[in-house]
């Protein structure tokens, strides 16, 4: 086994479970599985870190899948499935309820422990799967046999990409999951071969460790699963979080510090501070508050990145430049806020149209603008390129303007967030931007920077600042 | 021969040469050419549109060439063809100095009329030229044989042409040469067949009078020249010339009128006008004024676009969004007129660093702004697309802050525009922009409008404004 820095050492002595929790979380889990097994109508497993012994101390969710014959109907499945978890959960004492992912689940709360219980079909191979879920217990069975030597490398990896917060591959992180840590561990035999490794990686790699890869793939980062050759683990690592990942291993691997494994939580500036940071940046920021959509995660966050997309391209056809734009998703209230370089435009707007040689068109445009009555004509048509081009009154001379209009709800925001939004909305500009609430998100908007260079300034901060 | 209206019969009686500028400009020529005759070292030959009776009243300007044997050097062609135009002016009393095109040649004034005398070889045929010059007899034979039957035709397309600003085949107007409305003419038997097809052209159109095209030319407008397979007679026409004169040919057709042929010239507005115009447009207007580089048109027009092209960039590198800009160029004085969406931007500016998977480049581009020392970093590095960015102090806040730094003479402008603005130029904004000299362009500028739609409000006006 790799030999480890005192560092390492002292971050596994922080971060691995402790006896009292391991003893807690077997114990649980396999009065579980027995239960499961009990029933005589379905397998039980554990799946998930807790399987593997790569859970960090104090996450130790708990998962339970309960695996049925092919032959049953989806239908039996769920009806079966439902009725055994909660049976299971209720035999421990536990209160659960349902929860939904692909197809629904109980999720229980046992002895202290989040406790989700999944039916899923025991299918012979992973490439015939039914339904996602069925795949996971082939995962397990992979990494159980192989991660022994490397729990500890897992672990130092989770702690590492959770402190930068590339660890997750739910859709707000878009970074690494569990499963694929292990891969990565496994394929480069410990933490520090990765960290070498990723160093010089670059978009486009592709890491293949049981050599069948049945098609090509088109994300950033391409690790095949080893239980299926047509499937890309890290199909949800987007380009950024694999560029900040590759920067901190560059990073760890010039300076290990500490730092990459627990970053002292950061002051969240007030409403003063943000105020003056904006006045220095002198840029117009616009903050839209609107109620969370009452849907999952997984269905909110792409409307949320699809809608302020949207919003942003309003804003550029009516020529309102975007500097940046992000959002925040909360329990109750979401916001979108953009960073404009300007805030108000002139009068006259060029507007385009259609190419003098469709006869046609043509006509209409330039009759339309020759008898123009109420339309104010500041000059045109006149011809640029071969197109027509009229100079007209411009509807919206502030950005704050189109961001009240209608023309938002008509534009190509996704279809739950429409919902909240049709019934109320607010824009806010300048200071009045400020939201206790979102304070954090809004710093950090303000202040973005890489998780790399976050711990690099803390790290300076701490050495030459006044409390160092 | 066509039935002509009795406006097109109205404006013939306005345009053709009376008979005492006809006998005038006949005289000189023969005189002219028969002293060339006699020279017994070359052949006079009248070109252009004297030749052909296909001028304008007052625009008589002469042209008569000496074509030379091919034996002879250049050096022989010019030094013999200077001497013998010189002895040809004198001998008709006129007065004379050098100009230079391709090769230099003798301008005169005899008798009030202005006389280009040019040496060139008498070649075999038109695709064995050794100088462009050497064309022009071809032309000459060419049309002279047979435009007789169609002179009315081609006097009503000038004058068509001149009076919307289309006719011209110089740098500056970009348009329509005198030989390429003649072929125009043949081509289509008429004025009236030229503007009934002219109609329902579209960019690419190609007209092949001899059908011997000898190559693919990709200018907006194609005319084979019918002496020479592999010249386009219409290479000169810009994309928006050709459109104005589509669009002029269906407003025509439509409904023929006088402003067609003459347009009553226009009222230039003065300075208020101007201002008010400016204030109710919202935009940012900046004038650069320079002195005119003194070398001749054909140099310096296309150095003043690329200029002007270069600049818009420049601006538009620095996040200035360009509405419009134009040129000027007066004998002595030239100018550059920029309208800006935008005057001011704000301190934050993003600047772009190398990707991430960049080694080595990425390694120093973090360290400069980590260490930033004097910089003043507002956020970042972050990581964006895999890209770096940091946020960084604007350098130009302001669009004049930028035309008057540095940096303009720095960029891509054009060299004799670079000596004459290196020695000195002027930056104005707003109001200040106005001058008085120039007032004519940047009022068309303001007000800019194709030339059918100049005729039709003119029109308008005029029927329906209270002088009317």
């Amino acid at each position: 086994m790799a030999i480890r820095s005192a560092l390492e050492e002292e971050v596994l002595m922080e971060i691995r479970p402790g006896a009292g929790e391991r003893e807690l979380v077997r114990r649980v889990a396999e009065r579980l599985v027995g239960q499961v097994n009990g029933s005589g109508i379905a397998n039980g497993m554990i799946v998930g870190s807790v399987a593997r012994d790569t859970w960090i101390r104090g996450d130790r969710d708990l998962d339970i899948f309960m695996l049925f014959p092919p032959d049953i109907s989806r239908e039996a499945l769920e009806e079966q499935g439902l009725e055994l978890a909660r049976k299971v959960a209720e035999s421990l004492g536990g209160t659960h309820y349902e929860k939904y992912a692909e197809h629904p689940y109980i999720h229980a709360t046992i002895e202290g422990l989040e406790v989700d219980i999944v039916p899923c079909y025991r299918v012979n191979d992973a490439s015939s799967i039914r339904s996602a879920v069925d795949r996971t217990p082939f995962h397990t069975r992979f990494t159980k046999e192989r991660i022994g030597p490397f729990t500890d490398d897992v672990l130092l990896l989770k702690q590492f990409m959770k402190n930068s917060g590339v660890y997750g591959s739910d859709q707000m992180t878009e970074g690494f999951s569990g499963y694929l840590c292990e891969l990565l561990i496994l394929h480069y035999r410990g933490f520090t071969g990765l960290i070498e490794a990723a160093k010089s990686w670059h978009p486009g790699i592709c890491i293949d460790i049981a050599g069948h890869r049945s098609k090509d793939f088109t994300e950033p980062l391409v690790v095949v699963d080893p239980v299926d050759p047509g499937r890309n683990v890290s199909a949800s690592v987007s380009l950024s979080k694999l560029c900040e990942f590759i920067e901190l291993a560059r990073g760890y691997h010039e300076d290990p510090a500490r730092e990459f494994f627990f970053l002292p939580p950061g002051r969240i500036p007030g409403r003063d501070e943000f105020e003056s940071d904006l006045r220095s940046r002198g840029t117009s920021l616009y903050a839209i508050y609107f109620a969370t959509p009452p849907y999952i995660e997984e269905i909110v966050v792409p409307q949320l990145r699809k809608s302020l997309g949207a919003i942003c391209s309003l804003l550029a056809r009516h020529e309102f430049v975007v500097s940046r734009a992000g959002y925040e998703m909360h329990e109750n209230r979401s916001l979108f806020l953009i960073e404009l370089l300007t805030d108000t435009l002139p009068s006259v707007k060029r507007h385009y149209g259609p190419p003098v040689w469709a006869f046609q068109n043509a006509n209409q445009f330039v009759q339309k603008y020759l008898d123009s009555g109420d339309i104010r004509v500041f000059s045109g048509p006149y011809i640029e390129n071969g197109i027509y081009i009229v100079e007209l009154e411009r509807t919206y001379r502030t950005a704050g303007d189109l961001l009240r209009s209608t023309e938002v709800l008509a534009t190509g925001i996704g279809r739950h967030v429409r919902e909240v939004m049709a019934e109320t909305y607010t824009v806010s500009a300048g200071a009045d931007c400020y939201d206790e609430d979102f304070s954090g998100f809004i710093s950090s908007f303000l202040h973005r920077t890489s998780p790399f260079l976050t711990i690099q300034k803390k790290r300076k901060a701490i050495t030459s600042g006044p409390n160092g």
